[in-house]
């Protein structure tokens, strides 16, 4: 039997999800896991990397509809779940997903206010049935993972919106994690160190209790 | 009352859309409109002309899924309408397309065999009501098309498919047109002579009847 897992890291902007994906791989290399593919959303492969960045570079002179953004989305996740992590799973091989549909519920469905009806058939049209085994959400007060990521450098189309936005996304990302067993959240506000401990404890026990 | 209309041309590679636009603005012209703006999709705007490439160019090492193709298709598609389509149409600029929703439907719901209902939602979705007034599709054989089109030089991704493919591309696009009064049918394989005037008095009855 294949037991690979997805396993995805969700956040806000500044959240940690660099580290958090660090500290799922030293997890999972602790238990023996070494077969670990990397993913990010959106991109991932060549395709799915122009769409990101069409997604967030500025189009001067022309409106990018939300609808589009949304449709760019889903059209390098399926490039990205057909071509790269199916694959991986079905030769045994872990994947770690920098992001995944997650994001859009949150950001294009929360945060642009896109209707739940509309995200729902979109998403299993999409994708059909295929989800993560395990996600984990990194949970942050937006105004203090805008202020981290800010001091990162230049922000992105998406990144330049107003903390409204920011503060409905993070509601939708609590919203899907209280209705779904399968993600946990972790308090990003906490140090790095102790994020990471967190971030440990969860994946040994979930694999430990799943394998 | 507004009175501008949206007219689209539709049919395979080599039926004579470029001639069959041309007529459709020659006649309007001798009807005493003149404000028209042309479009062709996917394409149109700066955006959507690079989502155009996109799905036109080959990806060496990389499968476009067939759902990616769609959804890149409705992208470019909703940023035109959205952007170009429906805002000359409120300042009573009349639009002729060079395809519309017609070809997603023919190419990759009957061509591609994405299943009707995945293709309905999807439609549904990206434009909700939206539709054409009136379109002309241009009825050919695939192979005398595809003659015609490769004496024009070289064939992009989706023009280099078998003839499978524009069979049950054609066969998608009669049942669409059977089913819908706002279709109608000109014999592509007609003289460039003929097809004009076939289309100048399509045209001339259509706009005559409806303003």
């Amino acid at each position: 039997m294949k037991s690979a897992k997805f396993i995805v890291i969700e956040g806000l902007e500044g959240a940690g999800k660099s580290t958090a994906i660090r500290a799922v791989e030293q997890s999972l290399g602790n238990l023996g896991i070494s077969q670990i593919q990397k993913t990010r959303e959106p991109g991932g492969t060549e395709l799915a990397e122009k769409l990101r960045s069409l997604v967030k570079e500025e189009h001067p002179g022309e409106v990018l509809q939300d609808m589009t953004e949304l449709l760019l989305m889903y059209a390098a996740r399926v490039q990205l779940v057909e071509n790269i992590i199916k694959p991986a799973l079905e030769n045994d091989v872990w994947v770690i997903g920098d992001r995944h549909d997650m994001s859009s519920q949150a950001y294009q469905g929360g945060g642009r206010q896109i209707a739940n009806e509309t995200m729902s058939l979109l998403k299993q049209t999409a994708l059909g049935c295929f989800r993560p085994n395990l996600t984990i959400y990194l949970d942050i007060e937006p105004k203090l993972g805008l202020e981290r990521a800010r001091g990162r450098g230049e922000l992105d189309r998406i990144e330049k919106m107003d903390l409204g936005f920011f503060e409905r996304t993070r509601q939708r990302y609590l919203e899907l994690a209280k209705e779904d067993d399968s993600v946990f959240i972790v308090d990003a506000s906490q140090s790095i160190a102790q994020v990471a401990e967190s971030i440990d404890k969860l994946v040994t026990d979930w694999v430990q209790k799943t394998q």
